[in-house]
């Protein structure tokens, strides 16, 4: 890039960022009910708009075989009135989610007299970074505004037109209802040195969120001088313990690999206790094999069933997304522990069992953001934990674990109410 | 350095890492009663083996003039018999605050029966590099244990023998109670070279925390791979509105600046409502004169009290942590939230006023990690916040804001109970 265009496109990202500082601090301030009305406005105008919102998707469309996208993508790219319907609906979603500004979190009345409040307050200003569906643009629009942050959204090539169409219509509605002007923006370039710019502004930007494959998730986490929130891998494990109700230990492991298998929250691994190995991976790994999904097993697995090919330790480090399983018979409650931690990616693991003892200690000692006892590993998601609307899951430990919601895309503040207090 | 050394302090620090993960991954499953009896047994060791200690002592204090120390700074760094049992004191506080972890911190129960429980859990390794007094070794150790993490401690090399005889009784107190023995780990180089490779294993560490200068902060940001706790400079302000008691904003202006000038928390810059300069300015620039404060003023300040000096932007931007301060004359209360917004550090800022509209609109407004209004900053601290303890304040948004104790070296992990529920 010649110079002259490397320092207009910093300063096209600066101005950007400094724009959403500023929305930031008054979208800070505003009442929920003037974020609800954005919400609800947002969301009639979206269906209001749908026609303008067709022609632009269908430019994409026009577009998407040049950007190589396959028959299964461009369909997921696609808009129709229904779609437009669906992302409205979630949008108003959001505006019945309780207001998380300004809750009190905690308040303690000290000795002294001072009463101290722990309040949440946003973050400031979000810079998300995404290759996928059009809705994302929406969702996370929707999401970071309630929470109260300014959001910079750089989407995908791929869903430029359409991403740009709903970003206009959110932004009029920002203009009907108070909300200010600059509190949602959609970066316009596709210039790839656009998001090394963002995340080298931590004066500007207080959070990174990148939504997509590994190779954009492992760059941002790189250069990103802001916290991020990232979301890695699911390599999510079922463990079927020797006290497990055989029954319902199909029907999860059924469940949670089969019941959408391109989700990160769906089961890429098996194991196992070898006391309940005959009796249970025959059936499970025909019932699976009937599914069209591969096994790839140890040695146990294969003398089994012998339809089994063997697994590698890449496979049991594998995030599928796809119709292959890892299966490994392990001796005890311990070492399937051991074989999670070591080859898991902390997403979601699940064990099937009847004991109490057992469940606990799997509880305690795997290190994930959600164990799950006695179901299928797909309940890890916002929804379905009653968050209301999620901006990704997290894999990280840091300030957010687990399904991300408005409260994990929020701080907070002390204020500490006194009477002339000093200090001896 | 030569390959061959480089190596060797590259394979010193992986192995330090790799045990700190291994104990992290016990203790984590710890009762609170063994972690408890760690923290008692190690104040009562390092009060029986206080000789050792103060042997140690001795030769950090004999090296004190080597590293260019002063008088202040070598007193800072002197243990004595009273000093030893108030270190072991803390660590005994410690011990009686309540078990952090295992905690559920929410519970739901949704519509199709499962159970969501948000649990409260270590964060695995925590790498802690400072420069200060050996007491920090001890506190800093005894906050990351019962919080569950194995702790990596780099030390300055001013108190290196201290900080080896601190550490190698909380090791041996380990040992007596059963918690890892690696879970407290000294660092025995000084090579700098070692900080960088910590800050370079994300596997192994889960967060690092700087306490000491600008310096040491900013290079552990900008290297650290992982999360980081940062404790930035404390430019804490008082302002002081019309509807202040005067006489109260006195008395919170002097402490504040006064009572302790060294601290983070002290306040470095007063701003007083035009309203109020004539009758509230010449007094408190005489007070503070009096304690031996020089007063750096806008043209107002020094029309009012003749031996102020003019003050910069960079004496609004300053952390003096000493006998000076800054002052302005703001037109309105909107006038002094932007310029704490725009010069602060987001520490601690105090308003003085009556009003209670006033008091919530400041508090609301300035983006600080403690808002104080009607007492003296000097209180944003973990013990007056009632916190028990803590290992610095943090100024950073995410994750920990403020003071940080157990709580905000832990994380949570979703344990969800279910009966065999699959995914529709």
């Amino acid at each position: 890039m010649a110079i002259a265009e490397e320092k207009k496109l910093q300063s096209y990202c600066l101005d950007i960022a400094k724009r959403a500082r500023q929305a930031s601090t008054q979208l800070g301030l505003l009442s929920g009910d003037i974020k609800n009305a954005w919400l609800k406005a947002s969301g009639q105008m979206l269906c209001d708009r749908s026609e303008e919102l067709l022609a632009a998707n269908r430019r994409d469309l026009e577009a998407a075989p040049s950007f190589g996208l396959t028959e299964a993508q461009s369909d997921r790219l696609r808009l129709t009135s229904e779609r437009i319907e669906s992302i409205a609906e979630g949008i108003r979603q959001v505006a019945t989610l309780p207001e998380p500004i300004g809750e009190i979190i905690e308040t303690t009345i000290r000795p002294n007299g001072l009463e101290i409040q722990k309040v949440r307050v946003p973050l400031g200003v979000v810079f998300f970074v995404y290759e996928s569906r059009p809705n994302v643009t929406a969702d996370a629009a929707a999401i970071c505004l309630k929470s109260g942050n300014a959001v910079i959204l750089r989407g995908g090539k791929e869903a430029a037109h359409s991403s740009r169409a709903i970003v206009e219509i959110l932004i009029a509605a920002a203009k009907q209802t108070g909300v200010p002007e600059h509190a949602v923006q959609l970066v316009a370039t596709q210039d790839r040195e656009a998001v090394g710019y963002f995340l080298s502004m931590p004066e500007w930007i207080d959070l990174a969120i990148p939504r997509g494959g590994e190779g954009l998730i492992k760059r941002v986490a790189t250069e990103a001088q802001m916290p991020v929130i990232k979301h890695f891998s699911g390599n999510c494990h079922v463990y079927v313990d020797t006290a497990a109700d055989q029954e319902m230990a199909g029907a999860i492991v059924v469940n949670a690999k089969c019941q959408r298998m391109g989700v990160c929250n769906a089961a890429e691994s098996l194991l196992v206790h070898a006391d309940v190995a005959d009796s249970f991976l025959p059936n499970i790994c025909q019932r699976l094999y009937d599914e069209g999904v591969e096994i790839r097993g140890d040695e146990k697995t294969i003398s089994l069933f012998s339809r089994a090919h063997r697994a590698t330790d890449e496979d049991y480090r594998a995030e599928y997304l796809g119709p292959v399983i890892s299966v490994r018979v392990v001796p005890s409650l311990e070492d399937a522990i051991d074989h999670i931690n070591r080859f898991g990616s902390g997403h979601t693991d699940a064990i099937v069992t009847d004991q109490s003892s057992t469940a606990k200690k799997f509880a305690a000692a795997v290190d994930t953001a959600a164990v799950i006892i006695n179901a299928s590993t797909r309940f890890n998601d916002g929804g379905e934990f009653g968050l209301g609307a999620e901006i990704g899951i997290s894999t990280d430990k840091f300030h957010a674990r687990g399904p991300c919601g408005l409260k994990e895309l929020t701080s907070y503040k002390y204020i500490v109410y006194g009477e002339g207090q000093t200090r001896a």
